[in-house]
C-alpha cells in the first residue's frame, strides 16, 4: 500500500523504516533536506495514486493544523488524511468536518511506543469511520507489533487521540509510582543494593512491566542516576487527562499528583512554600530561610 | 494558684507573663540564667506548697521524658505534672503510669496559639482525670482566651496531645490551601494586585481566618515574599497525623499532600523525578537535564 | 445611589436588603412575582436615571449571558452592567467587548459571604476600569463589611471573577482540611468529646476561622452529623481552579484532592476501585465483593 | 536440596509444587490435614537432615512469630529459618537476634508473583548474611523464574521484607494509575470500546505490563466489571510504605493516594464529607442530603 508520511523526526523517521521493512511504499516529506523523499507537499501528493492516504506526524498544535490545511488544498475527493501526532482530541471533530467539506476522509491515531516502535511495533488507537479504518488496515498492520495486540478502533473522530491521551495519563502515574518506590528504597538504611532489587522485579513479580525494564536499563547505565537532574517536561496529554477527569467528575488523585510533581520539578522555588514559610514565621516565630 | 513552669522559651516565657498578669503565682525554671526564677528543679519544687502543680514546656521527646523523670524524684504523692509540650500522644499513657506509681497525677495539654498566645490567650486541649483537670482549672482559665472558647477536656491521658496533633495536621492543610491559591493568583495574568485581593478576604468572605490575617500581615511586610525561601520544616504532629490516618484507615489526601509538600521543599533535587527523567529519556529519547 | 438588581434569590435578595438598609435605592427584578419590584427588565431600566447601574445576580452560565444580552438592548450609552454571579472569568472579556460596542461599561464582581452577607457584609473582588469602579463605589461600600477589609479592585475585566474562583478553590481546601481532621478525631479511641475539642479551637488556636465557627455551629445542632449524608456538589469554581493550576503549571495537590473527594462523594460505586478489585483478584486470588 | 515448608495455602502450596517440579525435596506442614505431609512441626524437623532449612509461609503477624518461636525450640544450632511471608521489616532484626541466641540462622524473603508464581516463577528479595543466602541458593533458583531476573540479595536482615513492602507500595500506585485511566475512558462519550483500547496497549505501548495483561483478562471475563464491587482491602505493606515515606521525609503522593482510595472504598459513608456537607449548608444554605 502507498502512504504519504509527513514529518520524519524521531517518530516519523522510524515509522517510515518499519513500514518499508514490511513492504509498504512510503513517500516521506520533511523540512530537513537530508531526510525528505520529496521537495514539497505538492510533490508528495503528486507521487501518490488516488485515493491517497497521507499521514501527518508533526508536532501537535498549530503545525499540525497548518499542515493539514495545506494538504487539504492539494488532495482530492476520496483521499484520506491520518493524523498520528499528539493532537488534542477536541481538534479532531472540527478537523474532520473541514476535510469532509472537501470530500476528504480523516482518521486520528494515537501512536505509542516511543523510539522503540521501529523494533517492537507501535500500539495504535484509531478514531474515525469503520470503512476508512478498514481501508488503511495494511498500514496499521505494518506499524503494529506482530501478534494479536497493539491495535484498536476506539470509536469515532477523536477517540484515537482520546485513548492516547488517557494512555499517557496512565503512563505518568505508572512512572511516578515506580519513582516514589525508588526514592524510598534509596532513602532506606536497610536496602544496600537498590538497582539489584529493581532488576529482580523484572520477572516473576507483580510489578513487572516495560517501564520497569527501562528503569533497570537506566540504572545499569548510571546506578545512582547521578548524571540526571530531577526535572521533567510535560507534553499536553497529562494535562488534558486531568482536565478530562475534572470535566467528567472522575477522582484522579494519582494522575494529578504525577502531573503536579512534574510542575514542581521545574520550579526554582515554590511560591506556595514561601507562603507556608511566611505563615509559620508569623504565628510561631519559626525561623525562615532568606 | 501556684504553678511551677519548666521551660521559659518562646512559649513558656509568654505563658509565665500571661499567668502572672492574671494574678497567678508562677515559679519558672529554665537553663538560661537570665530568664529562670530558680537555680534548679529542686529549688522550684521547694518553693511550691503541696499539692504542687508543675508544668513542663520543653522540647518534645527525650528532654521532656528526662525532665519529667527528674521531677518525679523530687515531687510528692498528690502532686500534679502537666506536660504542655508537643509530646506524641502515645507517650502519655506510659508516662502517666510511671508517675502514678509514685502517687503523682498527670495531665497532657495541647497548647495552641504560638507567639500570639500571650496577648490572645492559648487554646488548651487537656487529657487526664476530670478531678485533676478541675483542680488545675484556674491555671487553664488564666491561659485561655477570655470568653467561652479555648478550653476542652478532650478525654483520658493522651487525648490532649492527640487533639493538638490533629489541630496541627489541620493547620498544615489550611496553610497549604491558602498557599496554593496564592501561587495560582501570582501566576495569573489577570490579577494585578494579589495582596489587595487577599486583604479583601479578611472580612465578609468564607475564607476569613486568623491564618489569612497573618498571610496579609506577611504580604504587608514583603508584598512579593521576595525575602523568603520556599522551605518549611515539619515538627512531628503533621507526620503523626498522617500515621494516624493510615492506622485508622482514614483517607487524608489533603493533610498528606501538605506534609509531602514540606518534604519536597527541603530537597535539593528529587530522586523520584530523576527516575521519571530517566524513564522519559529511555522510552522517548526525551532530553534530560544533566 | 440608584441600583438595578436582577436576581433576588438567596444572594440577591439579601443584597437588596443590605443596600436599602444602607440608604441605597434599589430596584429589584426577579421572575418570582412575590419578590420582584418591577414586572420586567424594561420597567427596571425605565425606573433608573441615566447613567444607570444594573447588577446581575443570576445563576452563572447561559442565564447570565442571556440576561446581559437582553439588558444591553435596553440600556443606553454610558450605563454600567455589573455581574456579581459566579461567572467563569473567561466570559468577562468577551462580554465586556460586546457591551463596549454599545458604549456600555462592565464590571465583574466576585461576591463572597453566603447567606451571612446580609448581616456581616460581603467580600467583593472587582474587575474592570478604575473610573467605573470608582463610580460604583457607594454600592460596594454599602455591600462590604464595615472596616478596612472586604473590597479589592483586583485588575481588568475578569480579575474579579478570577479572584472569586481562587477564593472558592481555597475554600474547598480549607473545608477538607477540617473535614479530614474531624474524621480522624472521630475514628480515634482517645478523644471522647470531638465537638468540645473543635469548639475549643474557636479562640486562641492557630486554626481559628469562620469556617471553624460554622463547623462548631453544625455540631451544636447535630453532634454526630448523623442527619447528613457525606455528599457534596461542586459549583464550577473548584473545577476551574484546578484547570487554571494545570494551565499555569502550579502544583495544586490540596485543592485538587478536595475537589476529587467531592466527586467521589457522589459516586454510588467507583469504576476505578472495581478495576483495582479485579486486578487484585487476578494476580492474588484475593476475594472480591460481588 | 531439602526444605521444610510451613504453610501450604495459596502461596505455600504452589511453592511446594514448583520446588518439587524442580527436583527439590520438600517436607510440607499445614494445619489442614488434606495438604500436610507431616502431622506436626516436630515431625517436620525430624524428617530433615541437619543443617536444616525451614521456610515459613504463614499469615504475617502473630502466627508467624509464634510459628518461628515453636520452630526455634525444635531446631538445632546451624539450622536456617527463612520467613517468606509478608512480615513487617522491623520484625526481622529482633527475630534474627532471638534465633541467633540459639545458633540458628535467619533469612527474610519477600516473595512476589501471586497465584501465578507456580507457573511463572516468583520474584525473590532476600535479607540476611551472604553465606546463608548462598547456602540456600538452590531453593531460590528453583522458585525464581528461569533467566537472569527474579532474585536479589537486597541487604541485611529486614532488607528482603523491606523490598517487598516497597514493591507492594509501587503495585498500589500502578494499579490505581490504570484504574483512574480506565474510569475516565469509561466516562468518556468518545471511546466506544474501552476493553479493546486496553487490549491494544498490551504490545507496543509504553504502558504494557503484566498488570495490564491481567486487567485485559478481567475485562475479557466481564467487559463492564459489572459483577464486582469497587471495594479493596489492604494488607499491610501499602500502609507501611506510606509510614516509611513519612519517616524518611519522602513525598509519596501517588502511593498515599492509592492507599487512601482503598480506605475510601470500604466506607459506607464518609465522615469527612459529612463535615463538608455541613459546612456548605452552614455558609451557603446549600441543600444537603439527609
Amino acid at each position: 500500500m502507498q502512504l504519504g508520511l509527513i514529518g520524519l523526526g524521531r517518530m516519523g523517521g522510524n515509522m517510515r523504516d518499519r513500514l518499508r521493512a514490511a513492504g509498504q511504499e512510503v513517500v516521506g516529506y520533511d523540512h530537513h533536506k537530508e531526510t525528505t523523499d520529496v521537495a514539497s507537499l505538492a510533490e508528495l501528493v503528486e507521487k501518490l495514486a488516488a485515493p491517497r492516504v497521507v499521514w501527518t506526524m508533526v508536532p501537535a498544535g498549530q503545525i499540525t493544523e497548518k499542515t493539514i490545511d495545506e494538504l487539504a488544498e492539494l488532495l482530492s475527493e476520496g483521499d484520506i488524511v491520518i493524523d498520528g501526532g499528539n493532537s488534542k482530541f477536541t481538534d479532531d471533530g472540527p478537523r474532520a468536518e473541514r476535510l469532509k467539506a472537501k470530500g476528504i476522509h480523516y482518521l486520528d491515531v494515537g501512536v505509542s511506543g516511543g523510539i522503540w516502535g521501529n523494533t517492537n511495533g507501535y500500539a495504535l488507537m484509531v478514531g474515525g469511520d469503520a470503512e476508512i479504518v478498514a481501508h488503511c488496515r495494511p498500514i496499521f498492520d505494518a506499524l503494529k507489533p506482530a501478534g494479536e495486540f497493539g491495535f484498536a478502533h476506539a470509536g469515532p473522530h477523536g477517540a484515537g487521540h482520546y485513548s492516547k491521551m488517557i494512555h499517557n495519563g496512565i503512563e505518568y502515574g505508572l512512572m511516578h509510582a515506580y519513582a516514589e518506590g525508588y526514592e524510598i528504597l534509596k532513602a532506606s538504611e536497610l536496602v544496600e543494593n537498590v538497582p539489584a532489587v529493581i532488576k529482580s522485579w523484572r520477572e516473576g513479580s507483580v510489578v513487572k512491566s516495560w517501564l520497569l525494564d527501562l528503569l533497570d536499563r537506566a540504572l545499569d547505565e548510571d546506578p545512582e542516576l547521578a548524571g540526571l537532574k530531577g526535572y521533567a517536561e510535560d507534553t499536553g496529554e497529562g494535562r488534558w487527562t486531568v482536565d478530562e477527569a475534572v470535566r467528567l467528575a472522575v477522582p484522579a488523585n494519582v494522575i494529578a499528583a504525577s502531573l503536579f510533581a512534574r510542575f514542581a520539578s521545574r520550579q526554582e522555588d515554590s511560591p506556595a512554600m514561601k507562603a507556608v514559610a511566611a505563615l509559620r514565621n508569623q504565628f510561631g516565630g519559626h525561623a525562615v530561610k532568606r
